[in-house]
């Protein structure tokens, strides 16, 4: 009887991997993580026998194309876990290999069998034959010390004696380095992991009205102007200035105070009725000035360690250049004219919504992202995207992972309050962050459940919320009624259980008059200029900046592994 | 202006599909249930807007080609559901298909401009247009049917009369049957469904060596003296006859009585070395009889109502046939002779095991296919399978796939007491039913853990448990220990907490005598003939038939549903 060839490649690979994580809805989506971190993977890691496995993390930056590798350890029960470092603010690929460690699984079973006095030759001729295939493929040095090692296994009377030679440790490093993975199995069926820059993560915001931001009463500031305000800002400890949309503001049927139909001669119009004969998406409103202006505001900005957020509202007013540029863009009556926005009773005749099943979808879509790339060129790092569940999910999913390409540094926020299953994906397809029902969440049970939701379930790995305690389309009751205690105290939840949180202007002056029944300002700053006096006495400035000082202080208020952590007790 | 073309078919679909279920790791494996149920599937649907969607699973045996329907409706959240009928022991798949309902969606719209006073002209030509639409699609009674609306609603004064025309039942219908699906979006990343028969779901085993089931003691019984006990297996209320393996038994290094290393001239050798030069694992132990006598065998006890269990062990005696034809199929020394199995201290000179890395994996796999095949062809449809965790999972996921695909009624019991995952992983890759770890749960707080994890866990969609109360290698201490009081306990455990649930015969008799400090029967079964008196007054028969009788009369027994239930309170 001869012995059989030597094994070839089999189909049937004996080696189980699954439950790998992290990884979001069956890898559909990336997680993500923050760049300069690990990241950790695990996996359920089994083969039939008692084999002794390898596993090992293949990574790469997604543009590349060659696998770095990091070791994998058994945990316990089967589970396996290893690291890979984040090192770049990029987008990664990761995948699992294991294979049987032929050498050291003959090693213990030799141990095992010399041990119980049972006849160990023939075994022994099989590890020096393991130790001869592997030496073929080690380079010069690596060769040399297993054939010392074959050498001494080979002299000896008693193969029993070879157990101190076969587990010396210099010998386990040379085999570990050579042996082959003729068995490896591989698993890639794992998420990408996006490595956003800490700002991703954790961040104060301030909002602010750019126009808003002048000294004289009912003055329309200039870009110029509102830039004294940033010192002020900065002072408070905020990281983020996100401004209101600075682009013309249409004139036909612009709103009114209080978003009434008639505007008065000197109403500003909303900022969010973008275009006009002065432009679009890529120009700003002529009384805030210039894009020099705006570069300008930029710049001081950083100085002060501020950071621009943009705000991103894909609509238009009727004025607005792509409505004649571009009428396939828009939604059309049976007589050819453009619909505006419509939720009958009410009607937004200076909003003229956008068609994303335009027949030239794809000219529309490549012409927003030209408006992002415009404002990255203009030093924008970060987009508040008004309203992103009104268009196409995977709209946002092209562009954000398009942009993001070229520009991992950008941050996209989502402006979505709506049904949860609408906002989660919105993160799941790429939105760095997103607005939070915590707006409306008030007793400790709420806030014990949303901060469970938040922590404790798969939304961990994509969703980061972004704690507004208002904006201008939400004065929440407890605001309204709480007075200054709710403010202090809402500031202080946003600021303290959220990385990420934010205020609108106005908040540390406790503004709190709504119009009656509903949770808008009264005189809302979205059709008026509001002069403030920031330095009034009562205002809660040097609390506000007191609570964003101990945020910094304090990482374990950038992060939410504390608060997942208490909330597990 | 000119109003835009009709919309073309875009690549940015809006409607989002997720969190579909049944599935098991991401579709990678197929999720069980039983022929005759309606499979319920739920999936999160939605879309941008407040736009009506509709949405059908769609669904087909695998091996059809076109794809039936069944609707979903939306039950809330945006969680949707439906069902459809699994009518065949066999294999389904599904997908998933959504659409944006247009004339619902403009119906809703136009409800509430109506009804808000507003103009609605334009709104109801654009309502027409649908209707003329749909109606080009529409067989000649629909047609007529549209146009006629359409003429009704053409002859209006006032379009807000349109109203109790567009909403008419009617027209609904005639809309849904013939509504284009333009912006469909599918989804088919889901598991497939194995619909068993309602055996591999619940049944009542039991275990025999056949050739201890004659009268004379010591006497090695034939299949047709074992004939002789299946009226007495029938009257306890079984439902499920194993066999242990019933083919020729090897002389070489056969074992003797308490698995000692000498056989004396009468041992019958354990039915678990297989093979002899009377053959293999397609031949019968000639002291148990012919092929006729299988087949006889098998038919007294279909009369009976019961189904025989066949043992798959896939290793083999010294003796094997294979042995001298396919010495490739095995492990094999530098010197090239064969490898019997070993765990050192242990040695099993009467066990050559398999190689599933063999250099003829195809020759060996198609083999034991055939194997599997050949008993089919004798009327067996249930294998209790040896051991499959010490083969390659792979290898068990063709087998059963390749023999269920023309042979769905084929049930295969994993017996692999071995680290929970590899018990799990094989119950995915198809094994119908499994042994569990009951065996050693005992007290309330084990077994309450131990059910909730086989029935509030991802388990409950493809592990089937059996409960055996004892095996011939597992004599639990309970049992050991406990007396008749532990026998009946565990009795009634095994048969109310699982839907199959199984005993070594001999449990009826309270058989409790092990070899000290393990749980192996003293002068076990497995190397001796045990001739027992079926008839003791002391056999717990009695008792055993009224537990069957209660678990067939009641079919919250047969199902995990109502523990599951009872769980969750």
């Amino acid at each position: 009887m001869s012995p059989p060839k030597a094994t070839q490649s089999n189909s049937l690979r004996n080696i189980v991997i699954e439950a790998v994580t992290p990884t979001i809805d069956c890898a559909r989506y990336p997680v993500k993580r923050i760049a300069g971190e690990n990241c950790v993977v695990e996996a359920d890691i089994f083969g039939e026998g008692p084999t002794a496995l390898a596993a090992v993390i293949k990574w790469r930056r997604a543009q590349d194309v060659s696998f770095a590798e990091a070791p994998m350890a058994l945990i316990e029960n089967d589970r396996w876990r290893g690291e890979f470092p984040l090192a770049e603010n990029a987008r990664y690929v990761f995948a699992i290999e294991a294979w049987t460690r032929a050498f050291k699984s003959w090693n213990e079973y030799f141990m095992k069998k010399a041990a119980s006095g049972l006849d160990a030759a023939s075994d022994l001729t099989e590890g020096i034959a393991l130790l001869e295939n592997i030496g073929q493929r080690a380079c010069a040095k690596d060769r040399n010390l297993i054939a010392d090692h074959i050498a001494r296994l080979r002299a000896l009377e008693n193969p029993r004696q070879a157990v101190a030679i076969v587990s010396a440790p210099e010998l386990a490093a040379v085999v570990d380095r050579n042996e082959e993975r003729s068995d490896a199995v591989n698993y890639d069926r794992t998420s990408a992991i996006v490595a956003d820059r800490p700002r991703a993560r954790s961040g104060a915001w301030y909002e602010i009205f750019p126009r808003s931001q002048g000294i004289q009463p009912g003055h329309h500031a200039t870009l110029r102007e509102a830039e004294a305000r940033l010192p002020d800002i900065s002072d408070m400890g905020f990281d983020v200035v996100y401004l209101t949309p600075i682009h013309p503001i249409g004139t036909t049927y612009r709103k009114g105070p209080n978003n009434s139909l008639i505007a008065t001669p000197d109403s500003p119009g909303s900022p969010w009725a973008i275009g006009s004969s002065a432009g679009g998406h890529m120009a700003i409103e002529p009384r805030l000035g210039t894009l020099d202006d705006f570069d300008h505001f930029v710049a001081v900005a950083e100085r002060l360690g501020l950071e621009i957020a943009l705000d991103f509202a894909i609509q238009c007013s009727p004025d607005h250049p792509w409505v004649t540029e571009h009428p396939e863009w828009f939604r059309h009556r049976p007589d050819g004219t453009i619909k505006y926005a419509e939720n009958p009773p009410k009607q937004y005749q200076d909003i003229y919504p956008i068609n994303f099943d335009s027949p030239d979808q794809k000219g529309l879509i490549e012409e927003l992202h030209r408006v992002v790339l415009f404002w990255i060129e203009h030093g924008v790092k970060i987009f508040r995207v008004d309203n992103p569940h009104t268009k196409p999910v995977a709209f946002w999913e092209w562009l954000i992972n398009t942009v993001q390409e070229k520009h991992p540094e950008v941050i996209f926020l989502a402006e979505a309050f709506t049904r949860p299953k609408m906002m989660r994906v919105l993160a799941k397809a790429g939105f760095t962050q997103s607005y939070t029902y915590f707006t409306w969440r008030n007793t400790k049970i709420e806030l014990t459940e949303y901060l469970t939701e938040l922590t404790q379930t798969a939304m961990i790995d994509y969703f980061r919320p972004n704690f507004f305690t208002n904006t201008p389309d939400i004065l929440p009751p407890i605001l309204q009624d709480g007075g200054r205690p709710a403010f202090k105290s809402r500031l202080v939840l946003a600021a303290t259980l959220s990385p990420s949180y934010g205020i609108y202007s106005g908040y540390e002056l406790c503004e709190n008059e709504a119009i009656p029944s509903t949770e808008e300002y009264d005189h809302s700053e979205k059709y008026e200029i509001k002069t403030r006096d920031w330095n009034r006495p009562d205002s809660l400035r040097e609390f506000v900046a007191r609570i964003n000082a101990i945020r910094r202080g304090n990482p374990a208020l950038q992060q939410f592994a504390t608060i997942a952590a208490d909330l597990k007790k």
